[in-house]
């Protein structure tokens, strides 16, 4: 599983050089390698030097030996993640990056925050299908409750530091997260999809596995 | 208004033979006076000189010269009371009170938290028929949210100091409370459903007297 | 009630681009669209695409399809919008606007700081015709107590950011607010003139549909 | 002037055992000696030690060797210790107490708070005699910018723990006090009635020893 | 799966007869009634009256309907619970508990904290084997960075309330896990043994189901 | 004593034009008119009106109208100004420019910080001989605590933000000057030196009147 | 080193019995055990198991195979324990009692607050024979600051809990020391009297062993 | 000892010039001058006055009259300097360079974080042998509990603020290491190597006056 995920660089207060240092190391074996937190320099200096990677300016990332893009379609378990704002895709769109890097298979649910609730119940069916969920919300971090009540599969919420006055840079929705009344929900820290979808990830690898291994226990 | 909504003392750090002493100085006029936050001890003097008056232990309340109780079949300007869990009751026992010494109309809605949303969902009609609505909520507080994107009423949000932990005694609803997505969604102190039941039947009260003043003016 | 508001955009974390394609599609039906929080830059991307439109750089919104303002003098039920201090204004600018754009009556009475109180208690029996308060203060947050304690009327308290040191960002004054010793004081997020205006509109409309409803009920 | 303040022992912490010993000891000289923060149990051994000393069960505190009480109609400088509701009395008459004890004439305006302004605007001329105020007050804690706007005398804030959910323990009312927008308000520790009452005492002592001095320097 | 945890009760603000009632209901199906958070005299209720009952004191808990506990030898995927200290086995056995109602395979492995670490190091080999981990840990909360760097699992952190002074009622641990710099490591509510353990029995059951799905396809 | 202050403009959030509009109009009478937190630009707009104003571009203020400076060598009652390190004299300098303003006699007394005590104990003679103290420390905010130790003055303590990490922002130095363990501390807001001088200059006043005062006694 | 300090159970969440069995085992081979954090059913317990044992109520400790007591003339490296006040001395009789069990000399200078400079001043002399120094102070913990700027010793400082209002719970004295303007302070927990004598013991026993290192080099 | 180290500038809040100003002045007797927290402008300025001077940009410090860097080969007793991630450097630096201004010999091990134990077991043998230990970490704070367990040294911990969301600028940090479940661990403030490393070569030095004392004492 570990292989699987490639290698993770975290960019933040690395110079452009020394990122793309590091990423030409680590890319050598042929391997996938994450770069997150990148400004717009740094990620160009990536791009120049791989110019086969694959750069997503809104997750701020960058991957070297950027393997193929896997949907639900593809029938593998997959990762559903769900966000409730236009300004929480950022990091959506961090966590889609780390489903690419570690060759898992993901959709995106978007746009269905818990003030137009249809949204989000006309999309429950397709999320149900999923092995693993990531949910990112800010402000007041509610989508977590609403949808682990819905959908019974092990749920990641993910804070986000949208929001202003009392949300305190995300802590409000930290703290709503963290004491969700549907059992289940762990959190991972403000604007972290890395991490969570890390975790969700590793669900759906091991969903995998344990297939395979279901299949070769019978096959013997 | 102000005269609709009769006396109130607040029995926090007062003696029971002071509630008793201002109560009966207040409720000589025949007004309703409704005190709050009574402890047993202090609750049974009232009951002991009151003897016709209302308790409501779970409230932590007592009304002397109680009115009458009006439901949303009273056909007048009603609020709805909106409790996630049964931890949440105190607090909304306590808005009802002020709903009762304060002469509105009122109706109970509980035991709709966000993580069991078809409970909720069934009750919007109802809902949506109030002239303005009290939200009590504790954990994540996700339930104004959610309200408020589905019923367009003046909507009275009610922290609770129920949850452990990362709560923080309340302190996680009511940072996500401040934080709704939903516009229009304004928030009293923690476990304070004495405020925003007061609010709640200032507006029920503002729509009865606009529905007289229109007739009065129809009818010159 | 709902479709009176028309649309609401939150311009921060929006291209310009965005805020006028968004603006554009919604004002299509010839509904007022509101846009909050936004810089210069992209008021002048919707001034120039809107030049019809109704730009307030202190409120920092724009209003497609801009309704007539209507004050106090319309005899429909208004609002009446209190600010302490100069550096509150553009919070209350901003609640202002949400009026406009709701087609709700206002006024504006400003410059009352606790400190000067002799300002404040000349203005009481103009705020008391109103039919719901939005009351706007930074610092220690003292006003919506006062006022409360002054007018019976729904009031509806914005704290704001205006202040340093151990105000926190305006942490202080809404703490002052959500504890203030007068009944029915509710509180909205730190400089959210929105949700709080959002709110006292509500309450307006609820006001001049119940006197219609009065009426009408008395013409049959 | 430190003379004049008698000794001052912090009951808190010590045994009846102690705080009786070390009274015993200070109180030897004749001066007054001034316990605070006694519970029932060891103020009682004080009182059986010192049958002729001043106990305040209210206030919490003890004075050995007590001076005669002194008020406005002395002549000499006072303090005005000024407290919004009935629940901020035992921190003022903690002032008191240091008041009593420093020799230094005082007098107290309790029931003022500022959701019912006319009862404070009503002793504003009372107030205005004194050298200087200890202003109690908990909740929103609003009440010194409101007396700092209308009296110019030096104003020491005293918030409480007076209040629940989040007053955070008088946090709330600390952090209006330090934002007052009146100019001058200093501000003492949550419930530090005895550390305003000290500096206030400094004060009006101050203005005794000046009135001597120039007349000690006119007469010459 | 949902139906595998079968019913869960959170016995606190609940009276006995309450936690009693509603267990007998919930149990009458046969399924197994968790009940978390009981005191001594809410737990002795429901040992009397469903005598065949699992009662855990130092967990809180208990389960009525009970079945069978599994450990590692079973075969089946199973959950690893990692404690750090004594003071944390409460919270290791709510999650126990958890594993035990929804008939989920786990093992223990406790005392092994960072501070000591090689009792840690010395049981890797079998944590490695479980399909998702739940580490408790209060004070520093260094384990789950310590244990995620080792072993290639979900993990499940669980700050407790263990310790004192700037532990702030395991503030600390939880902003430890949260900042975690081991990827996917993702953190349940202060002393929530129950969610995280939940989240743990999730992914084992989506382990074992999909091996049945590997074998089923496979046999086709 | 009012009118001795002049009159005060807080600069901070007006333009430029708004700033001189202000000054001139509250100048014409000839009042000293102190202008504060003002930026570079603000700060040459008000010099260029006034070309006869003092302006101090460390305290960030300007006066209009200014008095001359009056030290304690003038015989009358004095402020000290003390301050424990550089980086704190901006607050020490707003704080006298509020000394000049209100005609008020001051001293100050500079890098005197705890950590090296044989500086601060040579100046205690000197400080002795104040009315009134205002003392500005940062970091730890210690000095206020061991100045009143030494010298029994009213004495108004300033907390400023300058330090890093775990003085968020001045909040350490303001806790610690809350909960001084040396009697009659009050503190001011964070780096709000302007507030602390007022109220020193208020006891500098009424001690010069009550001179007076005794000298006109005596002489009838 | 390590074995110096024989070994230590935290008795807080232990039973009795737990503490005694515990204490038994570790104790069969002679070394000092201490147990720390009992409270008086504990302690009685581990006397009457160890009725040679040292038990100390106010540190809260008891010591299996105590050794006896160092001071200052026994010509060892010694820690000086200097604690502010007589609320401290809880904190610093537990640092005592690492002392005793690690066998390592001691002194203790209490009672020396920054309030009362002179008492402090006093006893420099005899604190700067120590080789390390534990520092303890509640409030606003100054005391390390003024003492790290006289003697030039590693110094440990240990904020205590001692206070009320805004010292929440020895936060403002755990920042202040953390903020201390004089180099070298470094914090232990508050009130963890336990760790900063542990450290200041690694100190003394590392300077005693380095003078046998030298007198063993110089004899060779 | 206290001469040893040298002096010692603040370079925050310091313009280039005072900061050149005040190095000479203390430079002039030869002994070393660090001057520290020195922006890319001001540390060019000293450069240009004292060419021989050591610049460490990436530890932000200059040293005028710097002595020679000393290793642990030099059979002095040294200070080890560990951190975790390599964002943790700029502090690790800092602290290295106060070693060097004290010539105190030190040496680095980095990038030993406590998600990659292999790496830091490794040192161990290394760590081992240094005098007293200065321990950076970010994000959860970890390393020095694990080091503590692993080492017996008097061990200096500085959380840094590397992390975001909830690290909150290094509380996370901080917290945990204050937490620390390993004794004799005390904390810097954030950030702060230089007082962590100010902490560890005073103990290196009395360990090296030490020896010389026992060779002494035995050569007599
Ligand atoms: N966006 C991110 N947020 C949190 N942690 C990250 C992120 N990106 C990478 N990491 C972690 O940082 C580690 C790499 O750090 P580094 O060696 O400094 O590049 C990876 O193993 C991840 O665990
Ligand atoms: N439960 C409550 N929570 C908050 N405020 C209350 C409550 N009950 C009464 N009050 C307020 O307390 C005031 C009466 O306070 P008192 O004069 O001390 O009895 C009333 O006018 C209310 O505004
Ligand atoms: N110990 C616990 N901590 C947090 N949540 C719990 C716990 N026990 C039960 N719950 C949740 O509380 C719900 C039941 O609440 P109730 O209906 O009040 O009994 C369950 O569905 C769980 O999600
Ligand atoms: N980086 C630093 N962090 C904390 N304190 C420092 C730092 N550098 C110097 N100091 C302290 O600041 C004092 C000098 O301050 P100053 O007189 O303003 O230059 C020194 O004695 C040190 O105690
Ligand atoms: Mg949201
Ligand atoms: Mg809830
Ligand atoms: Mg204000
Ligand atoms: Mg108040
Ligand atoms: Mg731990
Ligand atoms: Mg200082
Ligand atoms: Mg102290
Ligand atoms: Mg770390």
């Amino acid at each position: 599983l570990r292989h699987r995920m490639g290698e993770v660089v975290y960019g933040e207060g690395k110079t452009a050089a020394q990122c793309v240092a590091i990423a030409e190391r680590l890319a050598a074996t042929g391997t996938p390698v994450l770069v997150t937190r990148l400004d717009a320099e740094r990620s160009a200096a990536l791009r120049q030097h791989f110019p086969e990677g694959r750069e997503n300016r809104s997750a701020r990332t960058f991957i070297a030996n950027a393997p193929a893009v896997k949907g639900s379609s593809s029938g593998e378990p997959f990762v559903a993640i769900i966000a409730a704002g236009t300004s929480d895709l950022a990091v959506a769109e961090e966590a889609a990056e780390v489903c690419v890097a570690s060759e898992t298979a993901f959709e995106r649910i978007c746009d269905v925050g818990v003030a137009g609730l249809h949204r989000l119940l006309h999309k429950i069916p397709e999320i149900q299908q999923a092995s693993a969920l990531v949910v990112v919300a800010g402000m007041e971090g509610a989508l977590p409750s609403v949808v682990a009540g819905l959908v019974g599969r092990p749920l990641f919420a993910v804070p986000t530091s949208v929001g202003y006055g009392a949300s305190f840079g995300g802590l409000a929705a930290l703290l709503a997260m963290l004491n969700s009344c549907a059992p289940g929900v762990t959190v991972a820290n403000i604007d972290n999809g890395f991490s969570a979808a890390y975790a969700a990830c590793n669900v759906a690898h091991l969903v995998r596995e344990a297939r395979l291994e279901g299949a070769r226990r019978e096959s013997l």
